[in-house]
């Protein structure tokens, strides 16, 4: 990607804002940890690894501000900066993985100076960047095996460039085909109710020049039916145990429909968006989120004044409807 | 439905511009055929029975302009201004059926003088529209008989008094079992990318105090996964001798999926739906629609400058996966 996604520059966190893409390339620049817990919240930074990578730099510019160099202090207002990034949104375990990271570190060298340990936890962050960076590039090389030309692949949301610090996940692997020399179309489900897909995934498609269509989500199955579809490649925000997997919202119809049409349907993930401590996607949390998002779009009113709606953010998938999983150490078949 | 969704009226044909709906309601008098397939076109007037009834007084207002009084120039008049209006839109067969019937009642009184065949042909509209509200209220009645006390239903694109002279179709289904005293709720798909379950579905059901939650398209699979939903009711544009149904885009993604998840599967329609000169449901032309429907959403846009759009507006649904038809004449089990 030309356009860096994440960076950290002069002590201050720059992300692109993106809930002004397409129409406008803003960048951000977080200076404390309200910034960042602003930012994860109102999903101007979005996509499991980039929230994840968001909340380490969030412990790093928010213990700037402990004034004291006793240890017990600084645990003690660590905790509290952690537990606040963490209750900026619930769904994606990449967030919750990074502050568990930072928390080590610390636990790890709970013998250095105040000082020093900052000093470390930036390393850390750093670290969680540049190995989120790697990770894309393995999880693109692995899953670009699996495009053939003529492929017509689909995709749900953005697991792109946008959700991470570099490459993409499912994204990604239509980057490395492309590179590759492979000739394949992407269709992108808009994906209401942000249309991410639209905004951001058709954004960053383009740039790379990859042949894509916009569909309206409802369009899949007619794809599908019409044997327009060979395969499709998702991100996922969690998995459990088993290998249900929880996603953007209208992801596991699309596992249904492509296993009813029998298309091979791939989750795109890294290792750290798999959270072993839940049996089942039952376990998954799944986040609600406010009303206007399905009521208005872009500030405009789409529909009568009073109605309710219903309006969760993400859905499970169940593992017996995956194909495989794509993460940065190999393709995973089933059973999982 | 206290407020009136088509009427004749001075010679005219009032309809509501539902491209205005919900912010406005708006009344139109088309006072001549070309207003009347530009309301076609335009989607002023939509939904499969509401068309063949705009275009039975389209054929009104055409042959008033015909100056002549003998048969064969009014006879080479009327089928041009029959295929013009064809020509408006190809899904719904209730268009055809309805230009059908008043080339029909011409050829059979080709005795009379031409303005006795004209006011023949306003009684034939007027018959055409009366006939849909009592078609209407026999689906309603018979429908209403699949819904229990504390089901929660699921419905996509406008199949209402806004679609038909009346009462609707599968919304039909629930102002009757509303008035029956049944507790049940509707879960409304908002239907991308025209929004007709947002703006016309919400806005008719708020109207009738129907327990309504609006959903955006993606989010109806989850609803199924976890238990929310007990039957689904959709309408239908045409449906083929062997019961595959076409309808909004996205209708047959809620098929396989209810099919998946064991939920009954209803369409809705009257018998001027069924079209058995088609064998299967490929013989059902399916629209497609103009690709700022996708990239704007009221007028503004949504999805970067120069990307393709796939923009089909019906889809066809395997009769497999329909559980019943209801019709004005009763409900009709598999097999077809």
């Amino acid at each position: 990607m030309s356009i860096p996604t994440m960076e950290w520059k002069n002590n201050r966190l720059r992300i692109i804002d993106q809930t002004k893409l397409p129409l406008q390339l803003i960048y951000i620049d977080c200076c404390n940890v309200k910034s960042v817990w602003d930012a994860i919240k109102a999903l101007k930074v979005r996509g499991a690894p980039a929230i994840g990578i968001a909340a380490a730099f969030g412990v790093v510019l928010g213990i700037k501000e402990i004034k004291s160099d006793n240890f017990n202090i600084f645990k003690e207002c660590l905790s509290k900066i952690i537990a606040y990034l963490a209750s900026s949104r619930p769904t994606a375990v990449n967030l919750f993985w990074a502050l568990e990271r930072m928390r080590k570190k610390v636990l790890a060298n709970s013998n250095l100076k105040v000082p020093e340990i900052k000093k470390l936890l930036l390393q850390e962050a750093i670290g969680v960047l540049e190995e989120d960076k790697q990770t894309c590039r393995r999880l693109a090389d692995f899953g670009s095996q699996l495009i053939n030309d003529n492929d017509n692949c689909l995709t749900i949301c953005n697991a792109g460039a946008l959700a991470t610090a570099d490459y993409g996940t499912a994204l990604g692997v239509f980057y490395r085909a492309k590179e590759k020399g492979r000739v394949f179309k992407v269709f992108a489900c808009e994906t209401r109710p942000l249309l991410q897909g639209a905004r951001l995934t058709a954004w960053e498609l383009m740039k790379h020049n990859i042949d894509l269509t916009l569909i309206a989500d409802n369009t899949a199955g007619y794809l599908m039916a019409e044997g327009m579809l060979q395969k499709v490649f998702v991100g996922a925000d969690r998995i459990a145990r088993n290998g249900d997997a929880a996603n953007k919202i209208g992801t596991c119809n699309l596992a249904i429909l492509s296993h009813y049409h029998k298309i091979p349907f791939y989750v795109v993930a890294p290792s750290s968006t798999f959270d072993l401590k839940l049996k089942t996607g039952r376990d998954i949390p799944i986040e609600h989120r406010h009303e206007t998002e399905v009521l208005k779009l872009q500030a405009k009113n789409v529909a009568p004044y009073g109605i309710k709606v219903y309006n969760p953010a993400f859905d499970v998938t169940g593992h017996k409807f995956i194909s495989a999983f794509v993460t940065e150490k190999g393709i995973i078949y089933p059973p999982f």
